[in-house]
């Protein structure tokens, strides 16, 4: 069935898709050299197309001379076209590595269809080479593609899309494309900036998400809204972020928190059962962004990892040992966790953890091994038995684990534990296998702005809060709770949302407190704050980081593995040469000049 | 089924969606208050959600004195939610022009959720009530798109992308997304720039398709690709222009032109029928470019119209008219198309075909009318009876037709002949009913510049040629037969394609012709020319401008009608603005200033 819907004027199978089923079939294969092996009179062709690669006998006994000096000069990559038959492969000749290794084609006609020169990176690499440096790869990215690894990335994103929006559309969501030239409304990253050259000294921005045009659509009546939208941020790119990048986006009326995750719920489940056969429990695991914190030390806990973080603050306030006792007594806490079996550990490794915990803010991290009833090395013998004795209760811990305790405010203890816990998680192999998903719920409305200590939005000014919190928004608006909540799988966000304000007065006051004054919000986002005017539906939503979601489907590390063309950390495309100088006169034409 | 897919924490029905089968069911609803009428004791409200409307009833027996006040004061496109039973209307009270005219919801609450104040537009009009001006429904966007008619259109238009996206799945194309921000590459229409920040006095560009990247993507060994693109055209907009619009894409290797034309009937036809509920018979009507022009005047031929041009210059070369003797001595035709019962057009209406002419540079347009065997008026007593006949004859005319005669070369007798038949065919409503779709092929290659008449493609310089036309290149390049199509829909075109140059050093030949010399060729595409040294497969595709395809299948007139959020003609978004001035340090940070 499939070769029928793959067949073309140039052929009628695909290489990759023939087995013992074809045996006895002529077939026109066409697809590229992917290696050759010249056994003096025997030619071997491995040909490949996008569904693999199947071994192509050239024997002078049945092709033409002609044919077999052609067959003998085909370099790697070359074009080509073969007709021939099926044939069964003999017992000892199967390769069961490949899919098609039970047969081969014996060529009746082999063609060149397009030459290649000697190509600057390989495409079929040996089990043992080593992929060529990543900047050459990108800038041969169309050879790069070629390679089976990235041909299934984006296999796998392709279905990934098709499954994301298949489900939303059962779901009764409506996909609408929002405008790529937008207004300026510049707020947390920097926006693309467009020239006009219809409107010189104008111009429109690149949108960093759909956010306002999603809750004008909610405001239009739409009800239930999705698009997978390319978004833009001209930020200093670090590792894993690109200047574009597509994100799943999605908005609906008349709901609650619960609705939305739900949603969510059924789309994720859908695509790791469809896409990756691999089952999800739902509902997901609920937390709020304070007992994430408590418990892991971080917004994004990784669940795989079973260890939780305790207080310790009552059993090692009133200790001796004086980092505990000052800690506490100068506010903050003394907090640790139990590591099961670490006692395996070397000193060096456990040493080694001060380090990350220093590198995170905390003034180091203590630890110690629990043995013949006791605690040997580290902090252990400084505190008392008594004491020992409560922490290990606490913690559930015993003889051949160890403990790691961080003392200190809990802004500085709980990335502390956070990268201790993670990093010993993978050193000891104890992430468990699995998809662990996880609705961190509740986050703080505003954070204190790193340098200022004002109010700035911990998600975007839009975000709604709980109601009870009314009070607080004037008089202590750190402690605000909001509606907003993030997905986050196996320790990495997959993407943010919230129940949105709207009513125009409770977003003006926000606004206020965000020291946005009104002809400001007028100015960024006043069409919004009208559109609340003419009855704005109860609404929230949510946007997937879906490069980041693939990435991690496609069990790799690198967002550039799942992008067709990603940009460097540079920002820049290697391939093409972008971004590039252009002409004065065109900038002229748009009433620009450089400086 | 549909509500329970549609309930949320506020709502367990949708309003437009009540039907007889409700009748009993206490109900949740949520929406707008479409109309309210209120008679003294009973209050009605049209509440609408993007279902639809039904009317609830408030009774001052079941509903609280306090709810009644609430729903005697609820304006116009106020937010609201009811608590209810639905109820099955007397039978004269049954209003049989809404689908839930059977039913009504009897309130036992009825609160406000976000009010509204007075739309400056109307969402709910009177069946005589005009639209409000264009301008101003484009500034009040979001209550614009409440209305019935624009909320079908984006049903339509999701629908229409769903359809599109599962069957290109099926026949395995992968969808894959190119760059936003790519290298400026200027080639017919204006580039948008985009200053980098991270790379100053670079410039990104938008691109105006995804030609070059699926071009590489088959280099790469995708073998079918498709995206649903964004695009941009930096250009002084006509009225059915938008400065970014939607096109899907599509290329295949491997392929000849029956190839991707199967593929597009195959989408075309499922379109329409599963969104439209029209067949459509496949495989389409096929017609080169010269056949085109030589019956129906025009590339785009809407067939609907069932005349056809013929050449009368046999029959009128000779005549003694002057206008038809000397159009043929100069090197030009005279033709001439029969227009079936346009005897009972006025003298006014024929003489208006003069102008219509005339407006696309023929000297004029000829009628005359066919009555009692003869003809009456116009160029008719001016030819000979021999000459009338051997017309008549040529175009199978009988008394009761028009004839209309254009003389000249073809350049200017093609496009006045074509808005004759266009103009008169509505006129006559001559227009058959029905879906008509049509390949025009073996476009020229290239085209005379108007200007300077040096050849410039008449599509992109990618396109392949007839291999039989390979000797022209050089000494007749307008005569050289692409292999470019064009699908056309009803008289407009839906898309255009071609299969693609696959050699670099045709390639290079036919940028020759082109005037673009090696050094331009690779500072605009060299990556695509490089590309092509390692193994570039045979390929061809096409691309479906969507925005037009959608306003066709909705019955529309205006790009506007289906799309979100348009921009005006002077390429402004009035709801937004955009574009705007920006500050000058932002400017500074991209290492530009206004000129």
């Amino acid at each position: 069935m499939t070769d029928s819907l793959y067949s073309t004027s140039l052929r009628t199978h695909m290489a990759g898709g023939l087995r013992t089923e074809h045996v006895g079939a002529t077939v026109r294969l066409a697809g590229w050299v992917h290696r050759r092996r010249d056994l003096g009179g025997l030619v071997f062709i491995d040909l490949r197309d996008r569904q693999g690669v199947v071994q192509v006998s050239c024997d002078p006994e049945t092709l033409s001379e002609e044919a077999m000096e052609r067959a003998r000069r085909l370099g790697a990559e070359t074009v080509i076209a073969v007709e021939g038959v099926v044939a069964a492969r003999p017992p000892d000749a199967v390769n069961p590595e490949m899919p098609t290794g039970e047969v081969e084609v014996k060529a009746a006609e082999v063609v060149a269809l397009a030459p290649s020169e000697t190509p600057p990176i390989l495409v079929a690499y040996g089990a043992d080479e080593e992929l060529a440096a990543e900047e050459l790869r990108l800038r041969y990215r169309y050879l790069d593609l070629r390679r089976q690894e990235l041909q299934r990335n984006f296999q796998l994103r392709h279905r990934v899309f098709q499954t994301i929006r298949r489900t939303l559309d059962e779901l009764e969501f409506v996909e609408v494309e929002t405008p790529m030239l937008t207004r300026p409304t510049p707020e947390g990253a920097r926006d693309y900036l467009v020239p006009s050259r219809v409107n010189p000294r104008e111009f429109y921005a690149l949108p960093q998400s759909p956010q306002l045009y999603k809750q004008i659509l909610m405001v239009s009546g739409f009800d239930r809204y999705f698009q997978i939208a390319r978004c833009f941020r001209d930020e200093d790119l670090r590792a894993d972020r690109q200047p574009e990048f597509t994100q799943l986006d999605l908005e609906m009326s008349f709901v609650k928190e619960e609705d939305v995750w739900a949603v969510l719920e059924t789309v994720m489940a859908t695509v790791w059962q469809q896409v990756a056969g691999r089952p999800v429990e739902t509902p997901f695991l609920r937390m709020t962004h304070r007992e994430a914190l408590e418990s892991y030390g971080t917004d994004k806990p990784d669940l795989r990892i079973p260890w939780r973080v305790h207080d310790l603050s009552d059993d090692l306030g009133g200790s001796e040992f004086r980092i505990f006792r000052s800690a506490v007594e100068e506010g903050g806490r003394v907090r640790g966790i139990c590591v099961p079996g670490g006692s395996e550990l070397s000193r060096k490794a456990l040493d080694e953890l001060d380090g990350l915990a220093r590198g995170v803010g905390a003034a180091g991290a203590l630890w110690t091994r629990l043995a013949e009833g006791g605690a040997q090395g580290g902090f252990g013998p400084k505190i008392s038995a008594e004491e020992l004795t409560a922490v290990s209760e606490r913690l559930g811990a015993s003889d051949g684990d160890v403990l790691v305790v961080v003392a200190g405010p809990d802004r500085v203890t709980s990335p502390a534990l956070d990268v201790v816990r993670r990093h010993l998680g993978r050193t000891l192999d104890a992430v468990e296998p699995g998809d662990r998903f996880l609705w961190v719920t509740e986050f703080p409305l505003f954070e204190p702005d790193p340098d200022t200590g004002e109010p700035v939005p911990s998600h975007h000014p839009f975000t709604g809060f709980d109601p009870g919190d009314l009070d607080l928004l004037e008089n202590d608006p750190l402690a605000v709770r909001s509606r907003a909540y993030d997905l986050v799988y196996n320790g990495s966000e997959l993407g943010s949302g919230s129940i949105r304000i709207n009513d125009p007065e409770l977003q003006r006051q926000v606004l206020e407190v965000l020291g946005i004054g009104a002809e400001e919000a007028q100015r960024r986002f006043g069409f919004l704050l009208e559109a609340f005017r003419y009855g704005a539906p109860p609404h929230g939503g949510f946007a997937v980081g879906l490069d980041r979601m693939v990435m991690h489907l496609a069990g790799g590390s690198s967002l550039r593995e799942v992008i067709a063309f990603p940009k460097t950390t540079a920002a820049r495309a290697l391939m093409e040469g972008a971004p590039s100088p252009v002409d004065d006169d065109e900038l002229e034409d748009l009433g620009i000049k450089l400086v």
